[in-house]
């Protein structure tokens, strides 16, 4: 047997935590500490942190980054922040620490198009140390750019793609039920969208994943975030919705090539959703669709893929991958690093 | 522009000329000529053989194997039979040319568990040549295999896994709708089925690599074959199907670990199926199912999954692959090599 995976998990809020309970379940992995940037968590075990029965772990928490970094961990699991800018730096230290990433800060997942310099700055990075790093997760990463990519080599010939997402926000967290706007007035809603408070941030990186890999050569992205508002009242563990305030968001991504739509990308994510469920759907010859009844869980399958995907980066050619690349397997929790 | 896939078609029967026509539409890829051991198509240009419209192409179509691989291809595709066996020396030679293989031989799909030390001496070849070899296509190395690993990325963990495929065998050539019994008595059936004559390969393949992928530990593989008995006429194109005459044929696999299911795959193949789909479902953390409406058609999107295949084949790292370790994806015609 080789020797266990070393991880590090760096930003230990809800979805690190999930992926910290996840990971402890895989022989595979030793986790070998975790860094976060909240005074309040460093110092403690992470075991504790967690509430996990099983603790202390003996794995410490630190938000000194540079010396957790040094202890040379094989793998950073990376949970901080949406947005590439914010963590740029955070990202180059783990790759100057010749460690693999996996984040699952949304703009990563596909950088080239909105961040091509900050995607060659750690493309390049990378290629230096030897180590490869991917942003990915259930969406942006999976539901509506890999599985629509690995559904194309069924095809002889594409005209387009279509990707919609239906979330039951019922089932989720309260921040997330917070965060798609659920209990807002429209106009509440509306100024939350203006100041950039409620937004799904991925669709124009599946969407630009999703042109690149078929062909469909999109110029032009844009992106329309809208309210779902409730027809009648909606009661959750969490809040309750009368009818006519907001239950959610719904968003629409557009890729166009000329004139010519080529990607609609659609995710509706509110409370009281009846038919959740993840559909791709491809034109061309054939005509293909694929449906996950019910949709794929965000928290639950994100911490799935994100952990699922180490093996895969860990065997990845040096540099900055993306879902499209990587064959996307389960990790069983006795498989041998 | 680099230089185009230098690419031969061996075998060229209804699945390779399928193979031949997509593959004429990839800007990437220039056919170089084709192996047959048909001596009525030997001779023949390959495009007056398939009885193009833009015929002849200039393209030779041989029964020379030897002389044509003498002529330096990137890539062989392959589709000249279903055992392994029997085209261990086509394939021998082919990698010996150093050219990378994609093949239809279903049983080529996942050989370890069968043909052991043919895999192993097709790996070292491969290696030896600095080549990559694979057997794929829709059914084995698509939608009961590739497709369920693929989903597998969203598992947190796994008890089980079923993979359902129902072909509507009716909008299948002749030569399908008679392999699978169409037409026959139930006792004719029996005896064909005892004759080895109807059977579709790759059952077992597909059991083997899932339960491989997935960690379930599957140490028995059984196959089971039935006819599907028509309960009222059925007319084809072709034939004709009397109610209490076979439709077609119903195969199940069982992979077990030890007394307990862990995989389920059932193929129903038969003419008047009124719901053809493809239905892969994983039972664990979270259970999950992906359905294609309407099922994938066999032929075309088995020339899809080949050659859809080429890039990744090309880009692999020498030795035996399967459709487990390559990510799949669409081949854009307008893609540069």
């Amino acid at each position: 047997m080789k020797k266990k995976i070393r991880a590090i998990q760096y930003g230990v809020g809800p979805i690190g935590a999930a992926i910290v309970r996840l990971m402890r379940e895989k022989q595979s992995i030793e986790i070998i500490g975790a860094i976060d940037s909240d005074p309040a968590k460093a110092g403690q075990d992470l075991g504790d942190l967690l509430g996990a029965s099983d603790a202390p772990w003996g794995v410490p928490v630190t938000n000194d980054a540079a010396s957790m970094l040094g202890e040379s961990a094989d793998v950073v699991i990376h949970s901080t922040s949406t947005l590439l800018p914010n963590v740029m730096d955070q990202l180059m230290a783990c790759l100057a620490a010749e460690a693999c990433v996996v984040s699952t800060c949304e703009e990563l997942s596909y950088p080239w198009r909105k961040y091509p310099e900050l995607a060659a700055k750690l493309d390049a990075e990378a290629k230096t140390w030897g180590v490869a790093l991917i942003g990915t997760g259930i969406n942006p990463g999976f539901v509506m750019d890999k599985l629509l990519i690995t559904l194309s080599a069924a095809s002889q010939n594409i005209e387009s793609a279509r990707a919609v997402r239906i979330v039951d926000a019922s089932k989720r967290r309260l921040p997330l039920q917070k965060k798609v706007g659920a209990g807002m007035s429209v106009e509440e809603f509306r100024a939350q969208v203006a100041a950039g408070a409620i937004k799904h941030h991925g669709l124009p990186e599946s969407v630009a994943m999703v042109s690149d890999a078929l062909g469909l050569a999109v110029d032009e992205i844009t992106e329309t975030i809208e309210p779902v508002v409730a027809r009648e009242r909606v009661q959750t563990p969490y809040l309750e919705v009368a009818a006519g305030q907001v239950a959610g968001v719904h968003q629409i991504a557009h890729g166009y090539a000329g004139s010519k739509e080529k990607i609609y990308m659609e995710l509706q994510m509110f409370v009281g959703a009846t038919e959740p469920a993840d559909t791709v759907e491809i034109t061309g010859n054939p005509n293909l669709s694929l449906t996950i009844p019910g949709g794929t869980h965000g928290d639950i399958a994100t911490a799935s893929v994100v952990v699922n995907c180490i093996p895969a980066i860990l065997d990845a050619p040096a540099g900055l991958r993306t879902s499209r690349d990587l064959p996307m397997c389960f990790l069983p929790p006795d498989a041998n690093p």
